[in-house]
């Protein structure tokens, strides 16, 4: 077992009433103008930008509103951010969206008090020493960044994508309405379960096998999401699954399943490169990875993978052969992945067959950035990339 | 399912390394000169002490000592405590111990920037606005005061024991290292796990049945503490099984395992009269009780019963019969709790058999102190808090 340090000291607050509480917790975390930062229309349309401002100014507070925030947010819409703040003497950030948007109020926070360039805390030049405070009133589930410390901007002056952690950036309270999720698109809702359950399951499939509670959470989470996405394809509106969905999210990004365990993320840094190359949805990437992923790695540790087949996967365990155990666990997810309309392969996912210059252009990015050793489950080489993709593109 | 907040602020550092850090994190949150509050000898006896006071010293830290912390922690400490932080300039808590010491240290923190009397805040008669930032070094799982923001203090004048509840004293982080526990005696154990498990119990006995992810985060909580309390009675000083207990400890207390539920507490407020008596330990006045508290309510949701028996007991699911399935699962926890030497009736409990009269002060003052009221689960009248402490009476 690994030692390990828990963090996660955003106050949540969940539920169809928690939009209410907004002007409150605003204050309670001492704001007095509050930049209000959203992405593109749909705020608008579902009328919760407007019940947020409405409740903000009834609370007494003053208000600016900054919209226009766009998937992989820009470099130019945190500059803008910054001098509106600035101006306008703004104390605290409220994003209301998902990931991006929380992401974009995380770099104006930090930019507001700074004296320099905010890009370079980013580039590593610098290290931020305060920020304004930031929330958010989350729209979308497995964002992740509603409880992190993390933040992801895109610098269009050349193309670059660059994360950020510094955990005074982490958001003060998060509003989570499940209700807010009703009107997500089946595909967004089953490539988002996925993403949540990838990123428990990178921490999950671990060589540390004795921290037993958080294998016994993450498996919960695991369970829980594979049940939940099926009511919602069903029933959008099923409050009860779309609130399990929200808060697995959150749990299954505030590293409470990761308490204890060493991690592995080979199949995100190889869907990294896919997503790169494809501009494909980041969890249906997931899908058409992992399999593979699974399949070649399996021998690396058989019981880790017979423990997922039968306690998540509800695979009936073969005393006689472990690894048949462990490989009708990964033909459970497949079919799991295809019962939500997700990939298994790379033609799935691309809906064409896949090149060898492709993989070979990958594999080349992967290890370049990244070196060789990441995945700590088992370290991957450029030949067990190749491999990796190769068995992913059908091949 | 019900709106909920979770904040879980403290950051927990656990592990075999994690003493080491304590320096670091004092800083971190602003100590400069600390109160090492701590109890009795036991602290001194195994060189915890020491090492703490080392490492802070070599950290550039100053410090101050206060031991003596006795279970169910005095106003005249905490006053001694208030008076030393004063005249040292003291700006920063740091609680060597378990739960009484913690708690103390709250009642300290709050103390030395207000005017008045700290009892004051206890009493209901104010409110703290500031106080002290707290830590802690855990010796002792199931304190919950290591994440929590509740602080019970007893009264020596009029042995009047209250609880006070403020965010603001909520711990800035936890020091949690599993070898630390290693010399908790058997029965200690026992009863921390039982008090743990009762903790998460007490929230899923609800009517609440839909906030499934909670419930499968609890349902894990408690497998994972049934098992790993045989494997630390077998081996006191196995890290593995001790390292389980003592982060499920701080879960089945930081209200993960309730978010979204009402949570019932009858047992707790039964046991409460019960050891207020009899002067047990308050984990195995719970066992005491709960089965006879299970049997009198079960048929209030035998759906749930169910589940428990199943998902927790390991009792296979008679389909046909599901309040014999029910049944099955309370006479598990019946033979669970004897196998780890806790009592599952008030005579096992107290050595003798408990009188009508006896009984009869327990209702009234359960009944007069927190109404007929208390349980969610199922409303208990003094005829039911009767009916419960005569079943548990073996009458």
């Amino acid at each position: 077992m690994k030692d390990f340090i828990y963090h996660a000291p955003t106050e949540v607050v969940f539920g169809k009433e928690s939009e209410e509480q907004v002007a409150r917790l605003v204050k309670k975390y001492g704001g007095h103008k509050v930049l209000v930062h959203y992405g593109g229309s749909s705020a608008k349309r579902s009328g919760l930008l407007d019940k947020i401002c409405g409740l903000l100014r009834e609370g007494g507070l003053d208000i600016v509103l900054l919209g226009g925030v766009v998937p992989n947010p820009r470099l130019s819409k945190v500059h803008e951010g910054i001098d509106l703040c600035r101006k306008e003497k703004v104390d605290f950030i409220l994003a209301v969206g998902g990931g991006s948007v929380i992401d974009s109020a995380k770099a104006i926070a930090y930019g507001v008090p700074y004296n320099g360039e905010v890009w370079d805390f980013y580039l590593g030049k610098d290290d931020a020493k305060e920020c304004l405070p930031t929330a958010c009133v989350l729209t979308i589930p497995a964002a992740g960044s509603e409880m992190s410390e993390s933040s992801v901007i895109t610098n269009e002056d050349g193309d670059v994508k660059i994360g950020y952690s510094n955990q005074i950036s982490r958001p003060k309270f998060a509003i989570m309405n499940p209700v807010r999720t009703f009107t997500l698109p089946p595909y967004q809702t089953a490539a988002g379960v996925t993403d949540m359950m990838m990123h428990t399951m990178e921490r999950y499939f671990s060589h540390d096998d004795d921290m037993t509670l958080t294998d016994a959470v993450a498996e919960a989470v695991l369970r829980t999401m594979k049940d939940c996405v099926h009511d919602v394809l069903k029933d959008p509106e099923d409050y009860r699954a779309r609130a399990q969905i929200m808060w697995g999210g959150s749990i299954a990004h505030n590293d409470l399943t990761g308490c204890g365990l060493s991690g592995d993320w080979a199949t995100h840094q190889l869907e990294h490169e896919l997503s790169g190359m494809f501009d494909v949805t980041h969890g249906a990437g997931l899908a058409a990875i992992w399999p593979s992923w699974a399949r070649y790695v399996l021998r690396e540790n058989v019981s880790r993978f017979v423990r997922f087949a039968v306690n998540v996967m509800d695979v009936p365990n073969d005393y006689t052969d472990p690894e048949e155990t462990a490989r009708k666990g990964i033909e459970a997810m497949e079919r799991f992945y295809h019962s939500i309309g997700m990939p298994i392969n790379i033609p799935e996912l691309i809906g064409r067959d896949i090149t060898d210059d492709e993989i070979e252009e990958m594999v080349r990015k992967c290890s370049h950035n990244y070196t060789i050793t990441q995945g700590q489950f088992k370290v991957l080489t450029p030949a067990d990339m190749t491999a990796i993709y190769k068995m992913a593109a059908g091949r």
